[in-house]
């Protein structure tokens, strides 16, 4: 999988510097730190340009603290995301570096990457509601080093809203839409700009909403070329996506 | 059901013109004509302002034919929606006053009412593939006498198509949209107009489209109020429903 | 948008009374008051015939204190929707003139536009759970000056309830059907009447109910036309709607 | 299984007159016939009340016919649902005693038992595209020697169609409620009547109909009760069941 | 729709003894009581062999107590459905004669009909966990005055139980078969007796289980007919049907 | 179904010692212990190879101990699956030999069985989440008598994980993928290893993962064949195909 | 991957006989053939145990001989699933030694693998219109050297045919159950046998029978456990599934 | 919306060179060409930086060819996608400059834009029979002027054929992923890359697939971040999105 790995023990089995055994046993045991309950990826960085991010659903308290800190070891940083205040506080308790960002409900242990110059990242919302989920993709985004432009509430009962801030919109390099309801707004904005749309439907709504299946249905059907789609309330997926196509994410 | 007939029996039998026995009868058979296959609902253009429309799927060509004469021979009118050309062809062999509106998919036998005078129902479909259930819409509305303005492929990819033509929207007293995809364009009109929407999704699309799925949730899900939904390709439903709310249909 | 503003400013501009870069300005931060989290959409009254109305699940306390009070100071009236109590006590302590309506879930700050003559609005239920959506879709009907109708608990298990009340609906100018379970109210009271019938499917039931979808289908598929559905408990669209039909909304 | 039966053979063991083996064999062997691609249940008359009808989807004509000769040969009796009339021709070149039912796609080879005196069993539709799914219920009623009472095109848009027709559905003993579209007539006809009701969902309709997925959820949802259910297009089970509880098929 | 009625009042008529605005008025108020929030059924006992029962959820406690004095009064019974005992002690306080079934989650004010001679009705079940919606449909069959054998986990995991009980079935007059899971048993009891069986699946189980509706369409698709189906968890439905089919409960 | 057990009676009945009807009540009442709730299928373990499991949700804590007893009576062993640690209590309270397996939720009454000598289980799961799902299945297959190899975190993300446990998973017999979110770990595996591969999807994830659906599908459509799967978040399900196919459970 | 070709080529490097350069090249172009189109796995049968097969479906003829012949070439065998006749005759065209099996729509070219000793495959279906699923997995067992025993038609609705087969279904060694409709013959199998049961839903039914979903579902949930499942219509799954496990394919 | 022709016409009316009355009548006409039964977007390419491309289904051949005639006037290019090889006769024979790409069926009317340097779009599919949606994003991705490399038949059953190529994915500046069946393939590029992953869900599967559904689930729900998704079957969508990130589209 990784070449220069492989083309480095290959020079140095040649060179008769590294036994067969020895060789196979590194190649079997490389690249990732084993806690029984985890494998934490420390090769992830190297393969596709930052660490790997802890998801906080379903894992205990102790389990998270462990993990952030081996992250926090290798890497000088450790990102959780979906998680409440109270994991924030037992990890300060470990005297480890936390910033908590209460509306995205991610911690950071450590620095985020410094910020980049321009293009920065616009992230719209149809409404109010949608902002924690445009938080978690915004504060991904920032921590990767991107500035980001937001543009909250400009959803289509009020369509100038969005017009009258396209100039700041198509100025960025990438553009994360953050809807709800019947997500109409990743068409519109696909159809306004030349930049590329991820398009993160939300789970706001009710009835026929099927907890952010219309939107999510609209999203993938848009008429609008050039709108791509991530999971209901998937903030974190597109913050990713974002930073690696507008800068910063990647190396 | 009906006071004044029930009155004007009771009064009869009162008067002692009516036998019992007769007044039992009468209300027991009365409002419909038995084809055994069909129970015609001659009283519906009393009840609800116009005669019953023949929904021409699943029927046998006799069966239609013997419908269609039965209603045209009490209303002078009648009136088979989403069938073909060659369901026209046999009832003019039948020497009825035939119109078959290609598009739409409907045969009128008769005369459509005479047009009244403003407001318009404005039809406005997404794209060039919604025409056929946008047509439907229109004829109906235009059957029962009123003036449609159609307003063809101003979906939101390119919305200063729908903009520009603001103006003459507003001026119609109710507003038929019409699109599949998506259906983003209900939400849209929904947010620019104080006219009541009515929006119909199509089965246009493929994929996550669902045959209209995507479309009929993102319309039941509108973030803009005063939008209302009929069923996926039902122009004949948002055509009558626009009719009844317009002018032309009742009375 | 806007023509008539856009006039005025064109004839500003060409009197030499408005220079270009003002002209600009304006055209593009006009019409919405910015609060960082919404977007108020203060152009919506003059777009659509009432102002905007808020969407209470989903935001804070605070936000929709913010938002009201600015709603308030423009237009003189704001209205919010699925809301408990508590909400409007806090408004109240800011000393602003609050109704709560219980069942509606609605606070109204301000005066209800003034009732306007007949023809009223017929809310209907299928049954006695179904009264608060059918009490939403009321209330907003009232606040924008119609009067309204209530009957409820006539579903279809026993429809004499219905069809002894026909006289009463039929003079409505509008017919909100309120229902649950199977939903089947909404296509027999659209076989009954010539008034345009908007059918709201509820949550109520159980099973095979699927939280409304029952209901939701049987409505879309209604064998009798004039009927057209809102999303599920979406007893405020449908009191839009009928409102814009009726009279009193606009202008 | 059948202790009748049981008991025989365990009265000839004890009497000496079949050795264990035989003994085993004959309840091992016991109660159908193997075709190899098909094994005939003989014993079901026994059980149930009536010989395994034959369900002609998804078999050749070579199978049905084996099949038919088989079940003929024992029960004097042979029938086969959802066929064409192909099938009953080639049945006819067998010398076998064929009756092709066309809009039911019944074949009954050897003859209907004999009627028995009321009550009947009331078959009621909605329309005339359900004649066909309702049709296949009738048949097998009177296949099974009931009288049948058809009341068909009696759907909920003109409800007097049905009231009008009350009194004979009362005088039946069972009801078979045939629907597409929105399937209301389900719980229309058992908020009216004290027999219990079979309603049979069909596929006719479009769109948000789902291929009958919304008649079968508006049946399943009845706020009436007395209404119980069969798959989509079942006239088939709807007609066994209602013989069962009617009379003539047990025994 | 009462034909008795409609004649007895069209000889008073006829003889004088009843002014027609009288016999209108009688004709439009006849057959329910109106509290505002609820339209009693007076008049479904007359109608179905019954009267209303009282649906316990979405209904305040003030508004079941009114309801059930109102039809205690009239009919010296009411029964309540998915009611928790508090409701029933509320009741008590009222001076009413209740009683809790609290395994069927049933109010029963007054007394059961008395038990009629065989047959009974058999109620089995998959599992232990099926046995609340189980005792839903017992109690209200024996309410009815209907015997009732209870067979409770036999489900097809061990079919030898549900085989070994098979006389005692085969004597019901029709036969419940409750079950959750993967609701087999349905099928497997239609294939095994005559008598006619109501199919009620349960939401037991998880995952795919999707609240119940594996085992409903496993029960819709029985290929073993004479089997009809309730919705998911509505024993009440099936304790009707079954009391209905089975006697006791019509006149 | 038992032709020894039947063989053996018909020997007796033959032999005189055994009288026609006890044989028959012999035969109707064998094979299960009837509780009334519960008819426990003492049979089973002759029959499958183990006892009946108790399926811990929706039966009450007097229900489990009474059923628990009379399974721990009859064969040393009783195995309850997804009940919490207060059941255990209870039980340890009534003198059983308890003990809790915490992550898998399962309750052992007795010993498990010995561990037999190689192949082991392999259980793999996609992430830490996932855990308590591998342990309902690991700690069944220990209790059958199968050595568990457990290989926690190895998911799609980084795969080298998995990769380089493969000379591990291949000297299994059978192993168990557990996943959630997109489950594509069950086809990864499926596609490197000549074991069988039982998938069990789970319902970690959010949004568009539908509880577990979004796995599922994922693990029904393996392009890599050898896999099979059961319910979402069935770990009892798994382990208990694996122990039939590896070792142990059988005989 | 393989460890033991790394072994060989770092000892090769080790030894000097293979240049750094050459190694890395031979790494990364091992184990496929690329024809632009396909990139045949022929690591496949060192992985797995048995070639790559080819799935008919929407491949043209062209692409599947040139597949064919490349796999027949290293492998001395190859399998198509999913095709009809004409492709078989093209093949033959080519001068491969072509074998077509018409209900299982296979193609074998080459020999299948010698039949070893017991035990044999099961496979059973519910109908006789499930044969043709049954055939693709009995006939892929009987390619890798098992032995299969048929037991067609043995569905619930008459389950002596089921029972009265036991003895030979316990002697297999796994267990195919094919099922369609109602899909319940999978749980009353996995309750009788202590052999693994490998349950294939099929797309034969109708209605709310959704194309086998509710086969799928009911085979998910089942009862029973030692049921894994494989995708609706899966022969070719279950057929590869059992062979692993039973014998004569791995190896 | 576009403020720098909006300044433009200011400065104009400034200037006192275009009359009020012109200014408006521009503003309100400006940008799309009215077809009738099309508008078609001439502002797209200023807006989003390419022309309004025709979505074939749903379009007579009249109407295809009167828009490619305008659009291709205007743009100097036109393309067509879903479109069979009849239409791009019925365009040859109009003297327009077609060419036909059969797998990708898109019809490009005039020149693809000139290739830019690297990095390319790489394109890599699970399977054969996905190849044509992959031509489709292909092809678009050259018409708009970046490289493509193919990677064909790279699925998950056979893992090395990917990780041997990675290299070359590793070089490009964007993936798309075209997958069927189960689409894992998504979710293991996304874990081996830095670069941004386009996951198309193909159609390509049968059963429990649901014509697409399980692999967009699967997509949807990838643990690894940095995959956006589009609709079933777009690769059109894809391609425009790819090419938007990678190059060559915008300016």
């Amino acid at each position: 999988m990784n070449l220069d790995l492989l083309e480095n023990i290959l020079q140095q089995v040649r060179a008769g510097k590294l036994p067969v055994d020895k060789a196979l046993q590194e190649l079997s045991t490389w690249g990732y730190l084993d806690l029984g309950f985890a494998k934490l990826d420390l090769d992830r960085q190297r393969r596709v340009g930052f660490p790997e991010v802890v998801y906080g659903k379903g894992k205990t308290v102790d389990q998270i603290i462990e993990i952030v800190k081996s992250l926090y070891q290798h890497h000088s940083m450790a990102v959780v995301t979906k998680v409440n205040e109270d994991i924030a506080s037992s990890l300060t308790s470990c005297q480890l570096p936390v910033k908590y960002y209460h509306q995205a409900k991610i911690i950071l242990v450590g620095e985020p990457r410094p910020v980049k110059s321009p293009p920065a990242v616009a992230v719209i919302t149809g409404g109010t509601a949608d902002i924690p989920v445009a938080e978690e993709a915004a504060v991904i985004c920032e921590i990767y080093g991107n500035e980001v432009v937001r543009i909250y509430d400009a959803g289509v009962a009020g369509i100038h809203r969005l017009i009258n801030n396209l100039e700041k919109i198509n100025q960025a390099g990438i553009i994360i839409v953050v809807a709800g309801m019947e997500g109409a707004l990743g068409s519109i904005v696909g159809g306004l700009t030349p930049r590329p749309v991820i398009a993160v439907p939300t789970s706001v709504g009710y009835g026929a909403n099927f907890h952010g299946l219309a939107a999510l249905l609209t999203m993938l059907n848009s008429c609008a070329p050039g709108v791509a789609v991530v999971n209901i309330d998937n903030g974190f997926g597109a913050g990713v996506f974002a930073a690696m196509v507008n800068q910063g994410l990647v190396k």
